[in-house]
């Protein structure tokens, strides 16, 4: 994975769709890699397992986490992140439907670098995610840029 | 303050300027606070001083923050912010002119939740500002919303 990528770490494929299509409005979408459990993620994150032979200092630039995932749950993704010297300060964008202000506050707590609520409606949902690529990927810079 | 609100913490008035002038394209420029030291800065987020009649639990959704400010600099007001129960999960955009891998790292480390390059570009500039705005005012959840 080279630099400016995004990880999308989501188990809905509707959602994972739509923020293609979002990305390909935004001329970022061959930078996106979709994940869609935890252990995958963590795996991937961490050069083990089937990636094995990736370079765990080759990160992405955002990581775009949705919170309720299977094997391993997003709270737990973002506390592995944050737990690893390597991964640290690697940006995580919490990507979820929960509206619950405990969510919003854990997610902070765990190190979480913003809190985006998935829009029900259609066009919402890619305007926003079209926002949250051109942020992340241009005007944000990471480590890694 | 109330919520929704940005707080700049800026010393160059040209830069607080374009800041305006970009909020108000994108519609938020009535919500934008600016001060311009970090004493200030801290005496505002935490009731001190001549903010001493604040309620500190009323927080900005997001602080714009400038690395070089004048008698407190921008990485200990960012330490403060990271070290109180009550800001500590405030979200936190460094605002800089250094391109310095060491100055992303540090703040990242110091628990900033985004870290942009001020465009040297008039309207460049502006955009990015915009773009700033956007994101943290309407899409990203903070505690406050």
């Amino acid at each position: 994975m080279s630099q400016k990528d995004i990880l999308l770490i989501e188990d809905n494929p509707d959602d994972v769709e739509l923020t293609r299509i979002a990305f390909a409005e935004a001329g970022i979408a061959q930078r996106l890699m979709a994940l869609s459990d935890g252990v995958a993620a963590l795996d991937y994150l961490f050069a083990r397992g089937q990636y094995a032979d990736r370079d765990p200092h080759e990160l992405p630039s955002i990581v775009l986490l949705d919170l309720n995932l299977p094997k391993v749950d997003g709270r737990e993704v973002l506390q592995a992140i944050r737990d690893n010297q390597i991964t640290r300060t690697l940006p995580v964008v919490v990507l979820t439907t929960s509206t619950e202000p405990f969510d919003v506050e854990a997610s902070y707590a765990l190190g979480a670098n913003s809190y985006i609520q998935k829009p029900v409606d259609f066009e919402q949902f890619v305007w926003a995610l079209k926002q949250v690529g051109v942020y992340w990927l241009i005007l944000n810079r990471s480590r890694e840029d």
